[in-house]
């Protein structure tokens, strides 16, 4: 049979992470690859009642078909949590999205027609990347400093760029680096996209998981057009598994979002939005974050300290103060790549810094995950890679 | 702000159905409106059992990130149940979906450029047409008699048409019509997908409910060449609220479902997964099954008992072996979105037939839902239903 597949899968390939982490799968291997959480950390045993008590209370409901825009307890309770970020919103500014992956492919659906720019933090998040390319954008990269994206440039591209559809940026803890945007740029940064009037998407899984100092105002909340769509999701705070992230934008936009939700998958699942919300209830969800933020505090500060102590000193890396990752960067020499595959050897898993990049050509660079390894595993994982990092120098 | 949205969203309107389902919220109303399954036959119970066994044996794992195609002993179990359509196939030539809607949505990411045709039965399912018109397709409808899809006219309009990305088509108690095609039929169909070389989106939500006859062979068991994707989903034989469907396709097809897939939400839902799967373990599907083919005959058959006896002469109505829907057929000259203007006044409720033809132009016609009303209640609703025609006549 001879198939014609649509233009736009030329361009997408499976994600060279996924790919990876097949490869990590092995017990032997410390990964640092994924973004994975840490799963001695799930609510196990809490969820066992919370289970119950849904089907208890409503397992009629929370085994039929349900509201596309989601489950409005969960909705409200949600409102309360943006208010961390300083954004003031309702429910009716609320979209549950199957994990915050979703509502990436919505902004691509909703915005994106061939050859529409989309503007990024050069490096970004591949997954966003690759949901957005399903839709045959382009991308312009902005550059970056250890404080985010730097608004001079970005001030710079706009004015040169013609058909940007969105800003595409994550200010907390970003992945892949790690790093977090002060308020002064948030500022500015709100300033230019009202300049030039384009739409923004903020990302924001990781920016409760803060191990020091304050949450700092989204961007979402200095703009005063409606003009941020703002992405949040449970995965980092809760669990991934249960896939439940939420877009949160202007009420006309946001019914762009449901009427693609609805042709993409009618609503997201029934009862695990209740068992969310009934969790909330009857659990303190601060004090679980708490307990995630002590735990992956311990293993960043591990890994900087065996960073610090065995790193050869040519190489450099972020100091995340919240988040799951940090970005290693080599002499340019170095492809990443290459190291990667000679790492494997030894046990010990990374991504290669280039599949950051949407336009290519930086390979110099890593992400290393320190949230789900224990610590032992952390530091003889780290003092594995210094290793294969001092070879190949 | 200036929003400029993608060319895509011109095509998205709010689902008639969605907007008449919030009328019938009324708890006054009788609704055939939905295609809801009855909630007094969800396994509550054992599914209470069910989620405190998945997080005893593998809370972990269940509130984890996990493999984008599914897991695996749910999907090996799927493959042990397409037997039941005469379907031969493996694990790897499944992915989990979050609901049929899902793999809907992928077929139009996977197959559909702007102007794009899709073949489809007229009528047809609504959710399918908008899932594909988001992708800026056109549609040519196939007519269709009280045994489906004419073939002549299919192939007459093959051979007349360029573009076809792929034909669409439900052969079992289709929505909205109830009707269900006859074996010599869905041979016949293969043999001319074959002659035109054309790939075919096979959806079976309701098969399984068959309440008199055998299950006939699904068109995919008479597929030499994998043209066939073949969509199936737990929504009717299990609860839709758990959002869990698959796809079946040929591994080189389903590879580009999974990249889909990736993009679109990583994975489905973890958990409920497993609970699905532990399910299949601890209980007999197959007699849960049978509870709910029961209770839908008994309401099938006391709805066209109730319009024999109520509906005027020239009104026809098509008699389904199983599934959840019949269809109503008045004189041309009624049209049946002011004839359910008229019902909703007198609390009842069914879905006007226009909105099942791509290309419109039929509008007498109403789509008549039994599953989700108890058989008093079935009673009512349609000798007021019958008052209404008979006024409309």
């Amino acid at each position: 049979m001879s198939i014609k597949y649509a233009d736009r899968m030329d361009n997408l390939k499976a994600s060279e992470i996924r790919e990876l982490l097949k490869l990590t799968e092995r017990p032997e291997v410390i990964s640092f690859a994924g973004g994975l959480p840490a799963p001695e950390l799930f609510p196990i045993e809490e969820m066992k009642k919370v289970s119950v008590k849904v089907l208890e209370d409503m397992g009629k409901e929370a085994l039929q078909y349900s509201a596309t825009e989601g489950y409005k307890p969960l909705r409200e309770k949600i409102v309360k949590r943006m208010k961390k970020v300083e954004i003031e919103t309702t429910a009716d500014e609320i979209l549950i999205t199957s994990g915050s992956q979703q509502g990436l492919d919505f902004c691509g659906k909703v915005f994106l027609n061939p050859d529409d720019v989309v503007i990024v933090e050069s490096p970004s998040y591949l997954g966003a990347i690759n949901a957005f390319k399903a839709y045959q954008c382009k991308f312009v990269e902005v550059p970056t400093d250890d404080h985010g994206m730097i608004m001079s440039e970005l001030d710079r591209i706009l004015a040169a760029t013609e058909n940007v559809k969105f800003i595409y940026v994550i200010p907390d803890f970003q992945n892949p680096t790690g790093r977090t945007w002060p308020v002064d740029r948030r500022k500015e940064f709100i300033k230019i996209a009202n300049k030039y009037d384009i739409p923004v998407v903020e990302d924001n899984p990781y920016g409760e998981l803060r191990f020091e100092g304050e949450i700092p105002p989204s961007l979402k909340s200095f703009d005063e057009d409606g003009r941020v769509i703002f992405l949040g999701t449970f995965s980092k705070t809760f669990t991934p598994g249960l896939r439940m992230g939420w877009v949160n934008a202007r009420e006309d936009i946001l019914e762009k979002f449901i009427l693609v939700k609805q042709s993409a998958d009618l609503q997201t699942n029934s009862m695990t939005q209740r068992e969310l919300s009934v969790y909330m209830d009857m659990y303190d969800f601060d004090a679980h974050i708490e307990k995630i933020k002590d735990a992956y505090r311990k293993r960043r500060d591990i890994m900087m300290k065996t960073m610090e102590e065995t790193f050869p000193e040519n190489v450099h890396w972020t100091y995340p103060e919240g988040g799951l990752f940090t970005w290693v960067v080599f002499p340019e020499h170095i492809n990443s790549r290459e190291l990667m595959a000679e790492a494997i050897k030894k046990n010990v898993a990374c991504v290669p810094g280039g599949s950051f990049f949407p336009n290519g050509g930086h390979e110099n660079a890593i992400r290393v995950n320190y949230s789900n390894m224990p610590e032992d595993k952390i530091v003889e994982g780290i003092k594995r890679l210094a290793e294969v990092i001092k070879e190949a120098l």
